[in-house]
């Protein structure tokens, strides 16, 4: 390229750097007014999520886009980017939603999901007890005034560590939040007189806060004496969704026992046959990569977690069972070269997926498009 | 909440009702500088996409956001958005970087990929012939003088298509984009005496053309006559990656015919077992809700094109059948409760997926967060 070429280039990147410049500047002042909103907010005990809010707001900045000539798919998502950060932000300090200064044990709170739950509560004014290993031997003293206490240790020990808490007081509201609920709340319910209640939070301890999240709750005993705290996860910004315990687990074990179980064997099959793995992921298309990467994910956690989600109910043998046999089934047809039939079946779940189907196929080539920005599953 | 809590709310929602627009103006500016940016590159025949200058870039944006106390991540999220965008609007015209007004055709140019090939020729300044079904009756008339074959016909019909293509001319190059590498591309051998070349472009129809995206290159024969179309693509902003045709082939097995068959064994499961689908997606945290999405997205795709991949090789019934072995042993180790031997496998698993388990998962954590952005894979 010549000198002449280079010329005009440089000074169009020089209006770049300078309106990317007032791009920041403007974030930066954005921020500043969205923590003043998060301050109003929590000394009024406003939710720091309201949806028809958003929405409306979402809406009008795209009417604006549309009329400066601004693709509005753009504005949105770069509005919803910039509220995810400004979300944390707002989320320094909340509202109370009982007596401020309620004492609360969190057992487990140094876990990653038992830390964010004690921030949460810290940041609600809460008196926050952390109960962990090294405090394991003062937990009856620790916990005989509190008012609640949340079960927040690995699933392999929540039902043990449950059994042990018969000297609450009465009135402690006991809940646990294991990602299966039958078990776990028939142990609440039998080992404490007071109000329990189960919760699933559906989320990981990356979530940036409560925010949007939603908590799968499972009604235990005196729903009345529990309301402040299903309030407080309002505040928190979280959306509560009532489920019964047994439908619940019965549901997990169809995506997460199922899902693991899947990925082990997919692992296993691609150690023993030994490819090379980054030829593998070169020569892969984005779909295949993400595909790749959620087997790949599962092997780097702790082996002990999986063991424990699929070892740990009779049912899930039963199960696997009845998917290998389908496992074998689809095999037949293979061997029989038996297309036509392969074509119905394939046809008779894409039925019974029905619109899902293609709402997953949107969403998922939405998230490519998201992932080959950050040039994510590239390695 | 009082009148006197709702004042001071309403005035910020106004200051951040005036930044927003703000920002669409911003961007209205931006996509005017960076237009001109792309037609200085289309007229030198510079590449759309430059990595270092996207990352010199990148850098320098993220100092001017820590210098004004905006998150770094946060910028550089929103500029990646932004660019995307821009590649889009820069996309307008292309150098062609060989004579003007050259011959090309492509043989199912109608089809979803064939569609994008045949944009880009198009702005690139090529004489393009689209030959699909209507046009099949003419082909050996059409293609009589053209300089470049392109097939991009479904999978199934692609070496029937090749074979008959034995009267294009001798100089002229042919090259098709099917999924697999090594039959089509002994086929083009066989049947032309010309410049050959396999491609596959490791991206979908959605992409916003080539920008960034990655297309191996599967050498035939006469390389140098075909160099002007690698410039070309690379003009596009291709990354060409070279492979040889049966590794490649190899390494897609792992990957397209395993995952494809263990999506359809896993629906086919869900179907016969019948649970609630809309309570089973309720009760999945994001990470499941992904999982089921990737087996969901399969069923809204054509049957036909999946019997294709997975029925067409005989090598691939092998490969499953060790596969379902591998399923029978992690069955038999969960009817014994071996715990201690799934664990050893799981970590030894580990081990051979090495960095790569770790990078899927912080992959897709941030890949959730984004879809967590846009309320993605929630319904």
């Amino acid at each position: 390229m010549s000198k002449d070429d280079q010329q005009p280039l440089s000074a169009l990147r020089e209006q770049i750097d300078a309106l990317d410049t007032q791009l920041v500047e403007l974030l930066a002042k954005r921020a500043l007014v969205t923590t003043q909103v998060g301050l109003i907010k929590s000394q009024t005990g406003m939710p720091t999520y309201v949806p028809e809010r958003e929405a409306q707001l979402i809406a009008s900045r795209r009417a604006t886009a549309l009329a400066q000539g601004v693709p509005p798919d753009l504005v949105e998502d770069l509005l919803r980017r910039i509220m995810r950060e400004s979300y944390l932000t707002q989320n320094t300090q909340y509202r109370c939603t009982t007596s401020s200064g309620t004492k609360v044990a969190v057992i487990g709170g140094k876990g990653a999901l038992g830390k964010l739950i004690v921030s949460l509560f810290e940041r609600s004014h809460y008196d926050v007890i952390v109960i962990d290993r090294a405090e394991w031997d003062q937990a009856e003293q620790l916990l005989s005034d509190v008012k609640l206490c949340i079960v927040a240790v690995p699933i392999k020990q929540t039902i043990s560590i449950i059994s042990t808490l018969s000297y609450l007081p009465d009135d402690c509201i006991l809940a646990d939040i294991t990602s299966v609920k039958h078990a776990p709340l028939n142990a609440m319910l039998n080992v404490h007189k007071g109000p329990v209640i189960g919760l699933h939070p559906m989320f990981g301890p990356d979530a940036p806060g409560m925010v949007k999240q939603v908590v799968i709750i499972c009604h235990g005993r005196q729903a009345d004496a529990y309301e402040w705290f299903l309030q407080q996860m309002i505040t928190w910004g979280a959306q509560l969704q009532v489920s019964d315990a047994q439908v619940h687990d019965n549901d997990m074990a169809y995506i997460q026992v199922m899902r693991h179980f899947t990925s082990f064997v997919y692992g296993a099959h691609l150690h023993a046959e030994d490819p090379d793995l980054s030829s593998l992921i070169a020569h892969s298309s984005p779909i295949y990569r993400l595909e790749l990467a959620m087997v790949g994910r599962l092997f780097a956690q702790d082996p002990n977690l999986y063991a424990d989600i699929i070892f740990d109910n009779s049912k899930n043998l039963a199960l696997l069972k009845r998917f290998r046999d389908r496992f074998d089934d689809a095999i037949a047809l293979f061997e029989a070269n038996d297309k036509a039939q392969f074509i119905e079946q394939f046809s008779l779940i894409s039925q019974w997926f029905g619109d899902y189907a293609k709402t997953c196929l949107v969403d998922s080539k939405q998230l490519l498009l998201k992932a080959d920005d950050d040039r994510m599953l590239r390695k």
